[in-house]
């Protein structure tokens, strides 16, 4: 490898986009996931957002979505520059691994000296300057071998994040430390003791790495899973894809990249992390979103999409596909979320219990609103 | 008059069929107001229930329906049974005085020994039979040359309701009282006074009197209106019925019945009474539907109109008009309303105040949905 080539002249990135979001239901779908909606009112979807924010650092070409293959036509009419050999198309959800794991093959053999940066289609980050700032850091860390997460600096004792435990600083890098190790979403009482600590971050899941580095962790833990996705990159953009594809796929393992690559990159002292504050959330449920529009204001009261709304002392969240008029009365901390087939009423205490209606609407039969 | 003829042979039944009904917006609109609906979950409309109650006393052809002209396809689809000349239609609203006078002078221009009971179309009444029981009682009484009122045994110190205070028992008959006065809504104090005094009842807004006594009130305590009354009734299905009407009913005055005929009636001595337990509720607004519905039972959450609903944790009161499926989740006492074009969500405690968003949606140009 030509070790002189600038670390930023190596970067690509690449967004998974999967994961249904059920918690967000009943704008969240089987059929519209999450990452393309907008959750903000920025005016563009989450994948939108997300898409944008790297441009300034791995514009169209220099990007690889991963969806499944039901979303084709969404992301392309979201993304319109993605060109086709830069959009993997999931034939069935396989978790985190394959998706990663199989974008840094496809890279690795056009690029063998590509970093790739792994990034959620649906997190919200505030700060831009910021967020590239922490990138070029992490970028410029991977380049000396190591997989860099990127870890967020906790404003509160959350239970709802697995945490990065960071160990000594870096050399040569104004913020990053090693990663003493990775630990699972705690309970409160750990979640506070973590925080005291100043030892620990919140684990974002977003990766930055050589994708040889990778592509070598993972042969040494799943290296069935490695031979099959460097099987499925060689055929990738040849007249073997479909054929390749329709064979290798169904067989993936389905493994979470934090327990395949993270984790055992961390007990062999290969991970960094570098710390950030720039205003990252999950958006996870509609209190969430609507902790996120409201800034702090107890009293706000978030309004998604191109509604009429009469608000008399009333709070929380309005979430509207549909245009009708929505008069709120004397009702705070609520969530309603109005869409042409399905309504949701609920407050921001029951935020969580929205997956667990979803649960229950598949064994009722309703599975056409999902 | 043949003073021998039966009391209940001479009865007839007027129903006026007016008021939007505001605070039950946005089910109840000025295009389809309240008694147009169901409003209990009995599969038909408070008007269809009101004609149906009265049936077995007050068949078709003793029957008159007083409503607004832009609702006379909508009544008559619910009341098929109703013909032109029993359908009186107001070219405007103008109180209660001039619907009720003129549809007196029509039924006593065609039976001079009528007597005449008015029923608002958009209350509900539990016990039909106690309710025939007690109209019975009344047009007994009203046969002795009375004007006679239903008063309902209060079961709490309502601020929203009239009041009528009792006298001394009617002879002859099991029940009936005179009337000493009819008080306004009170306040909460005194209205706890009356409960505790057990003189006192709540107006209900229902009349049973000799047709021929309650024009004869009119004549003295309004003269012009009286007059111009029975110009309109001579004219009632006749040629010149269309003319009459263009040019009398504008200059009408408006005036409450209980104004022009009632009071000054009672302070004459010429008001009865009978207490009535039929279970008596003019379901103002969706929180008195909802208790209506919840017969006592604070978990309850009623349901109106065809949906599919899911429910986890939640009570009060959910009317759709669209079919979608409904979800509610840890949300009490909620009530939420689902039209085609506009959706309430509030809770029961601000039932009221619906009203005054109605208002507030006259004053920002959105009078489309009202």
């Amino acid at each position: 490898m030509n070790a002189n080539r600038e670390p930023m002249a190596r970067f690509y990135s690449v967004i998974p986009a999967g994961g249904i979001g059920s918690r967000l239901w009943p704008l969240s779908r089987a059929s519209a996931p999450k990452f393309l909606h907008d959750l903000t009112g920025s005016g563009q979807t989450l994948l939108q957002d997300t898409v944008e924010r790297l441009s300034p650092i791995a514009g169209a070409d220099r990007l690889l979505i991963v969806t499944g293959a039901a979303h084709e036509s969404a992301v392309l009419e979201q993304v319109p520059d993605i060109s086709a050999m830069n959009l993997i198309l999931e034939p069935s959800p396989k978790d985190s691994t394959a998706a990663i794991a199989l974008a840094a093959a496809i890279l690795y053999s056009r690029d063998p000296e590509a970093i790739i940066g792994s990034f959620a289609a649906d997190h919200v980050i505030n700060d831009t300057e910021s967020f590239l700032e922490v990138v070029r850091e992490a970028v410029t860390v991977a380049a000396t071998g190591k997989i860099v997460t990127i870890g967020i600096e906790p404003t509160e004792p959350s239970v709802g994040f697995g945490y990065i435990k960071t160990g000594e600083r870096i050399e040569n890098s104004p913020n990053a430390r090693e990663v003493e190790k990775f630990v699972e979403k705690p309970d409160l009482k750990r979640a506070q003791k973590y925080v005291r600590s100043r030892k620990f971050l919140w684990n974002a899941g977003m990766f930055i790495a050589p994708a040889e580095l990778l592509l070598s962790v993972l042969a040494e833990t799943e290296p069935e899973l490695h031979q099959q996705v460097l099987a499925l990159a060689e055929a990738w953009d040849t007249d073997h894809q479909a054929k390749t594809f329709d064979e290798i796929w169904p067989k993936l393992k389905k493994i979470a990249i934090d327990y395949s690559v993270a984790e055992p990159a961390a007990e062999q002292g290969l991970v960094a992390v570098v710390p950030a504050e720039f205003g990252w959330h999950d958006v996870g449920d509609f209190a969430a979103i609507a902790e996120l529009q409201a800034n702090g204001d107890p009293d706000h009261l978030a309004v998604l999409g191109d509604v009429k709304v009469l608000s008399d002392k009333s709070s929380g969240i309005l979430v509207s596909e549909t245009g009708r008029l929505i008069a709120l009365i004397g009702i705070e901390d609520v969530i309603v979320v109005d869409t042409p087939d399905a309504l949701l009423v609920t407050t921001k205490e029951h935020a969580q219990r929205v997956k667990n209606l979803v649960e229950s609407l598949k064994t009722t039969g309703h599975s056409d609103v999902l």
